[in-house]
């Protein structure tokens, strides 16, 4: 994972499906290649495949099973999603939170695999934990504020700095995001400027009228952030 | 959905995922021209896409959220599953048990979307309960059995016979199916004579060298019990 | 199980533990043989051992796992509940949802037991299908109102007298309560109107500055609207 | 918590209930007195007010919900632990398993409330993913040796060796003890060799005919490889 980071969570609202689900994840590419910016689209699972085979920025899923192929009724093994060509896989959503052995067996399994792993923590303390089974990345994700277009990063700037520092004393490597109420450029710029490498972003991209422009100016708010 | 019935889950078998899973999917498609029987196949949900515009046989989701589109991670809204086309869901399949609140949000749901519902149930009396919620159709999979290839039909027919019993006392018009262990096209005659109205089976396609030809023998033999 | 009934979810509220709780039991039991009324207490886990040496009338459990003897930490399974003295357990609380196959397990193990059970559901489709399970008793309770001080018998009525009719067709004998904001002995005397067998009630008593004035009222509500 | 430990998990063995779970929480702590060892009792929730008041020594829950006093019906509320005067607080045991965001928020109210917090994990990354959270103390206890007799401490010391490792890059302070399989003396003095300081025990002590004989052994063995 380069950074700095856009990460776009789907979610599973109507613009995650169909055609729209594929014009986003295109708007997302023309933005990676005119800012240099690592923008990661994270669709359904039902979107997965034609959302890999429509562009070439990484594609996450939004969940996955840290099991092998085999009898697992309504679940998508993590080993599946390698073979479709995902490059990574976002776990312990605050809308899909996993037990803590389940996100070290996922990890651990997307690492052998070649995967990424970006794992959502609501809490500096969640994140340092999460930081101490080393994951590519982490979001910090107060579940109070997601969804509600109010920045963590500026109601919450001390949940920032908060975790950064009790992550740094675990893990000196993670890629730290910053994720809920995510909602302007200027949310972007404020999570880089308290020592995060990035964004998670959900409502503010997927319910956007047009979206491309929300990317472009959350990507250029990062990279112009990330070069001072 | 029409009777008799071979309804194919796809677990997530290597073979569910990818090319294999199309043409098991086309196969399958094949065997329900020529015999009449409804074929279902239920593929993992990166694969639904794929598989729905393949084949014109019923496509069922092997789960599905009792909710809208909106903010979801990592789960699929019922009623995306509608937009992208399944004809219908499985439920509370033995290795995905949801709550008797959540089978029953998710049936009536379903309804209203024109999606039919195929629900689980490990013994008599979960397929009665089950039966007092109206879904489409039952499966009754004595989860000890499953995967094992010890048919429940001949291990147990009593719980077969003792399931239908109480079944229409609760509910005259569900449709019945036999599932777990199913491995040979006498496994299906026996469901059928036993009083239900076809099976669910996995591995013993799913795992098979030829599925074709286990899917054939096994809608051969359907038809042929179902009619006398 | 006699009729009518009153039964007292006390939940984790304050007075739900120590002297207070022995306090609210005994003052059920006043009740009870003042009025003829089946009052249960169903107490927290912790105080099951003090409440059942201090009174006569039925004590359920708030919940108790399928299980026999053996290794489950941190949770009681309903074959130790037995041994404590319980009459019965209470299950599928809103707070507290298990499958079906869960419930399923629980009723019939209590059943072997001698343990009467009370298993609650949140619409008339859910109670229908706990009702083919056959416990003693169903409470439905809207989780919508649960805790408002609306009671579902005043704001809701058509949901009671709906579950009545689903459930009758399912299951003659079951008992049936009305759950869900239940505050006033008015509250109870529509319950038993429309056709249930009593109240399950939990803050309207557990909070009230004088517990018994409460349990009283509603108690005599009972008794006067059963006679007729 | 004092060390060398003896942490005595009850689950829900027969032993467990009762005046046989009196009788040992009394031997242990006799044992306790004798050896200096920090015996700690951990019974089921049903019988922690009969043990708190027959014993000195600290008694634990099986688990606890991080929550406060309201309406959680079947649930334990940590804040009504404390009140009933437990000690302390297991979490995360391989039989109840909880979310990180879980047990991070049980930490931080046990510390609130003065109540000491033993939390158990599965692997040395779980391990060092909880010792971030800061409880008091840990348990490593791989799952597929609960249970069997065969003690971690000699089947797999290197998972030992590396939890200590990987947990003191983390966290300098908090206890570790081993757990899964301890079944003899010479277990416990394995253990305490091998870096931590002291176990979790539960069937070894639960099952046995003498169970003061085992706990007498195993805190003797503690006691003197401590001193070393």
């Amino acid at each position: 994972m380069k950074v700095p980071v856009l990460a776009i969570n789907f979610k599973a609202y109507p613009s995650a499906f169909g055609s729209k689900a594929v014009e986003i994840a295109k708007a997302a590419e023309r933005v990676a290649r005119d800012t240099g910016v690592e923008v990661i689209v994270i669709p359904p699972y039902t979107e997965l495949r034609q959302i890999i085979s429509a562009v070439e920025i990484p594609v996450f899923a939004q969940h996955g099973e840290p099991v092998g192929y085999g009898a697992h009724t309504g679940w998508i093994p993590i080993e599946a999603l390698k073979d479709i060509g995902v490059k990574g896989v976002l776990l312990n959503h605050s809308e899909h939170r996993i037990r803590i052995d389940e996100i070290v067996k996922a990890v651990d399994m997307a690492k052998k695999l070649g995967l990424e792993t970006l794992v959502c923590a609501d809490t500096a303390s969640t994140a340092a934990a999460v930081a101490a089974v080393e994951p590519v990345a982490i979001a910090v994700e107060p579940p109070e504020l997601i969804g509600t277009g109010i920045a963590v990063s500026k109601a919450k700037p001390e949940v920032i700095t908060g975790t950064v520092e009790k992550v740094r004393k675990v893990n000196r490597d993670v890629i730290i995001l910053t994720g809920a109420g995510i909602s302007k450029a200027e949310d972007v710029e404020a999570a880089i400027k308290l020592g995060t490498a990035g964004v998670l972003v959900a409502s503010a991209i997927m319910k956007a009228p047009e979206p491309e422009k929300v990317i472009r100016s959350m990507a250029e708010a990062a990279a112009h952030a990330w070069r001072r």
